[in-house]
Formats: C-alpha cells, structure tokens, sequence
C-alpha cells in the first residue's frame, strides 16, 4: 500500500486505491499515533486450532492505543467478534490509561458486511450497524458512519447486539450452505442428481435450497458459527445446529475425495489428480480455509499425487503448482474443478478433454459432460 | 362430507364444498372401485414411536385396490413419503394381481405442495411435480394433471427425485425454524433480544433469518426430516444437520416451560397457567404435533396446573379446556399465547391484563408489553 498498490483483487478497488492511496498516511508504528480522532479496528478475529476465538490481536491494538492517544477519540471495531468482546476492549482501554467512557473516549461495534468480490459495491449499498456499549457510543459512532455512508443505511443498536447479529448472519449462511451439502450425501447413496432435487425443491413458493459443494472456505464463514457457539459457552449453552452444520461443510472435502478415489481404482486411471483452482470460491485470490486445500491433503493421505493450476493464486503451493493448465493436462486423467474461476473456465473450452474425467464438486460446468470421458458431480 | 359438509377451516374451501360436494361420491367402501381410472392416493405417511416411516396405509390401500381394479388404471400418490416407496408400491400392485407396468397400470409420485391456513389458493399457484416410477408413467400422471392445474405449473421428473424433493423442501424449513431457535436459545443467555437480532441481520441482503418459536407443529414438518434420514440410513448415511434441526426444534417447548417456570417462581405467582391457543400455528384448528400439547405436557412434570383456552380447537383436551377467556383470566397470572389466533388477539385486546404475567413465545403481540404487569418473550 505504501507503494500506491494493492494486492487483493476486487472489482473497482484498484480505481478507488489509485484516485486516494497517495493521500493516506500509511505506516506500520504508532507515529503521529496521538493526533488521531477515529480508530478503525480492522484486525484478525480468528480461531485457534481447538476452535476457540483469538481476540488477543485487538485487545494489544488497543492497549497500545490506549497508551498513546492524548486526546478524545471514538474506537470503532470492525472485526466479527465474541459477543461482549466490544465491551471487553472498552473496560482494556479504561484500564490501561484511566480514561473515562462517554466522557475521553467511545467505544462501538460497526461490523464490516461485504461479500468477498463484491465488496467495493457492497460497501456502498449494504446496511449497516453501529452498536454502541453505551449511548453516547452509537451516538457518536451513527455520526462517524454519516461522513461516510448513506444515512438510511446506518442502523444503531448496542454492541452486544450487532456483535450477535453479525455472527449470526455468517452462521446462518454456513448452515444453509451445510443443508445443501446434506443433502448432495444424501443424493449420492440414493444415486439421483442434487441438482435436479435442489432445482424442483426451489419451486416452492418458501424454498431457497443454496448450492451444495466442494465445503466452504473463506475468513470468515468456517469460523463465525464457532466464535457464536464459544460465545454462549460460558452459560452452559452448546448450541447443536450450529455445530452440526460445520461438521457437515468440514466433511465435504472428505466426500469428494471418496468419490474420486473409487472413480480412479474403478476406471483404472493414474493417481495423479489435478485441481483446477484453489481458492475458496470463484473469481477471488482469496485461498483462506480454502476447501481445496483439505481436499489436497485428504487426496494425499490415499496415495494419490496432486497438480495444481490457478492463474488466480500467487501464492506457492510447493512443487504442486504448476503455471499452466497443459501441464495439468499432460499428467492427469482426473481434473477437478476446485474453483470456478471465469478465466479458467473459458481456458478450458479450447481444450481437448475427450479423455478426462472432470469433477465438479460445485455443478458450474455441468456442459462438459458430453464433452468429456466422464463427468463426476457432487453426488451423480 | 357424505352430509355435504368440510370440517377443517381453509379459506375458499366452503365455497368448493357447497359447490362441488353433490357431485362427488363420497364412500367407505370399495364398492364401485373396478370402474375408476385414475387413484389419487392421500392416505397418511406419519412416523412411528421411533422415528420409522408408517408407509403401511399406503401399501394396504394398493394392494386393496389391486385385487379389485378390473382396468387400466393410473395410481397417483400425494403423500410424502420415504424415497424409493412410489416404485415399492408399484411392485407391490404387480405382484398382487400380475398386471403389467406401462401397459395395464401407470404409478407416479404427485405430491402435495400447500400451506395450511391458504390450501385452497396454493393449490392453483403452485408448482407441482409429476414422479412417474417410469416415463411412460411420468407422462400420464402430467397429462392427468393438465386436465386441472396450469400446464406451466407441472413439472415431469421420476418418482425417487419427486419424494426427495418433497422431503427436503419440509426438511428445509425445519431446519430454518431450528436456526432461529437456536439463536433464540443463544440470545436468552446473552441477555439479548433474538428479536431485533433477527431484524438486524436480516438487513444483510444474502440473509433471512425466520420467526423463533415454541417449536414445529403440523402433520408434515415434524416428521419429515426424518422420514428423509430413514430413506439414506440403509446406505450407511446418517445425516447430520437435520437430526440436529429436530432436536433443537423439539426442544423448545422445554426451553419456555423452563422461563414459565422460573417467573412464576421468581414473581411468587399462582401455578396455574393459561396456555391461550393450541393449534400448531395461528389461525388454524389443527393440534396435530402441536408445541402447546408438549408444553402443557412439560409444565405439568413441573408440578403446574393448565387452563387452556382455543375458540378455533374443537376436540376436548380433558377437563383443562374452558369455553371462555374469561374463565382463564380469573384462575392465572400466567398467559401463554400458544398460537397466536387473530380472533384470539382481537379478544384479548378487550380485556385488563395489567396484572398478567404474558409469555408471547412467537414474539406475535410485542405491542401488548406495555399493558401487562410482564412481557417475556422467547430470550427476553
């Protein structure tokens, strides 16, 4: 950002970056840190490996503001966070410097609500909360939101509530995504195609079945039903849905795996796989969580070799990747649309795959099938 | 409806019956069945005590009509039933009279698709799907269909995809409800409101979180999820996601007991309670699997007497049903608005409540918080 780039890729931000990055101070101290009014707080709420919410990134932010700042400020928390963390972070900020809430400083929760690809659009159009942990907080955190955003999209409410209701949103996305993917195990045994189920269930007037698929994957959703559930933990709530629906988008990488290890034993093909995108959905950089990279290691663990090609991921994978998509031709019988990328899809046309196997966990591609040996979808 | 009258209470179905009824013949017995072409099979698929589809109504059925069908005829099924079952009862009506398939009979799968409380209107606007056990069959259940429903309405597919599309729309809903309960349930130990948390999250334009409630009612919803579980487990899948959206719907009703409970304990009030509707939702008169029934149940294991009161139920419930609001104002502290009637709501807007304790579970009279002594809805 300091050299006036960004490196994520999304529609309209490398415009926005070029017309304001030479304008923002960018740094990586606390320089001029006690001058400043507004603190955004964009920081990593993650889970730990036992699935336990990581809010030690914001609370050292704050500390370390909260030992700097001279003057009144409001601190504005942008990350998903465990409900009462918002309050948690205020009562840090108190104790560090002695400051007083309402009177030096304000704290509130206006959760970020963008979808990955979207979100240049998104950030404009979508609504919008400020959950103060006190009034005065909303108040002030309602006014900061207005130099920015549309008024009518700007909704006040308290912390504990927008911090509930954005784990929610999240959790509830993750779980609709977990029936579809339910429902493609279910189809699968039964031998009928999901997408046909899905199709004729969507008919009814109250039904909005999602797309199953390869799991999901992504910063947030694999994290959010979890951070929700450790949330009410403390009160001897354990939640079951919630919980249950992770268990079933975690296993999706494991059910994909299976159906192409006996497509290879049965059809007596070579063991190496190769995957056609890594990130966790199509048309994103994104490889976070990504349910590709669960299925790379489940292929592995059954002996079988994987070749990876996605002209969207930068990153290295090891020696998996490889720079393009005839190199993955060359070695592999089995291709595997990891992740639907438009750019992939449209190499893929001028490609002779009369003799692939081509599964597509996700049924985009579904007009390949007579174009190639087999086609393999989620559950037919 | 032999005396030329309808006893459930759908709107627009009076209307049909006084119309129609004469025409009809209605019978017990199986006189005059040999002459019939078309079956239209709506005979009841519940489960057992443990959770297995009941699909012996159905298969007696076919095996009386066929010993007794002397022509061609074409057998539709409109219940919901486990996958796999319309083609069992196919083989079933071969083997009993060694007719042939596609040639002296025609089986498909039609299922019903309407909301109770707006049958009659449903019943001409929504899609529908014909699952013939083969094509031919699936041919002649659509052409039979045209001859009543809009062509463009009626969806030709094959009987196992048409049963499990009609298990996963109930099973979908199920598990929607189960959501919003378990965020309720999430809510009431944070202290939360679920109502405006729901409000909140359903501004996000890719979310939409349904009503929390007592629990899931109604002949289909209950039992479906677990009809569809019982179509995979002989293949070795268990689901996940859906038995836990049971579960958590099944345990609502003890969730409200709990909070009844620990108000009348709280508030030192009277131990009887009335319980104001017991349909499984408003304004209708079904208590098939009502979540009231379980709630009364549940209260009484808790040492509490009930009062229940319901203009629109007419079966007796023993000697806990009065005829009268105002008999189950005088003997409780505690109103319970199991369902929330609109000829219910009008009759309480009369009454002084300023010393009632009102549960409102569904969150449907929130208005009325300011004339009772306390309103307690479903987390706070």
């Amino acid at each position: 950002m300091k050299e006036g780039k960004i490196r994520m890729k999304e529609e309209g931000l490398e415009k926005i970056a070029e017309k304001y990055l030479s304008e923002i101070k960018v740094g990586t101290s606390y320089e001029g840190i006690s001058e400043i009014d507004v603190f955004v707080l964009c920081l990593p709420s993650p889970i730990d490996e036992e699935g336990k919410p990581v809010v030690r990134y914001l609370e050292n932010s704050v500390r370390d503001i909260a030992n700097r700042v001279k003057k009144e400020c409001l601190l504005l928390v942008e990350s998903t966070v465990p409900v009462g963390t918002t309050e948690k972070l205020a009562e840090i900020f108190r104790d560090v410097n002695g400051k007083k809430l309402d009177h030096d400083f304000w704290f509130a929760h206006c959760p970020e609500r963008v979808l990955p690809g979207k979100v240049v659009e998104e950030m404009n159009s979508n609504h919008r909360l400020a959950g103060g942990v006190t009034n005065a907080s909303t108040e002030l955190a309602v006014a900061f939101l207005n130099t920015v955003f549309h008024a009518e999209l700007i909704h006040a409410t308290r912390s504990r509530i927008s911090e509930t209701a954005k784990l929610a949103e999240n959790a509830f996305r993750d779980a609709n995504i977990a029936y579809a993917n339910e429902l493609a195990k279910f189809c699968t045994v039964l031998e009928i195609d999901v997408t046909e189920v899905i199709q004729l269930a969507n008919l009814h007037p109250r039904v909005d079945i999602l797309n199953p698929g390869l799991g999901v994957g992504g910063y947030c959703l694999p994290k959010d039903g979890w951070i929700l559930v450790e949330s009410v933990r403390p009160f001897g709530e354990e939640g079951i849905l919630i919980p249950a629906a992770r268990q079933v988008n975690d296993s999706m990488p494991a059910h994909v795996s299976k159906r192409i290890r006996e497509t290879v034993l049965d059809m007596s093909l070579r063991p190496t796989i190769g995957i056609l995108g890594l990130s966790f959905k199509p048309d994103v950089s994104d490889t976070r969580n990504s349910p590709a990279l669960d299925l790379i290691k489940l292929l592995g663990f059954t002996g079988m070799e994987v070749v990876v090609y996605d002209p969207m991921v930068f990153e290295k994978h090891g020696d998996k990747k490889v720079e393009s998509l005839e190199e993955v031709l060359a070695s592999c019988d089995v291709l595997v649309l990891g992740a639907a990328h438009q750019i992939l899809k449209k190499e893929l046309q001028n490609k002779d795959l009369s003799q692939k196997v081509f599964v597509d966990p996700h049924g985009t591609m579904i007009d390949i099938a007579t174009q190639v040996r087999k086609y393999i979808g989620l559950s037919v």
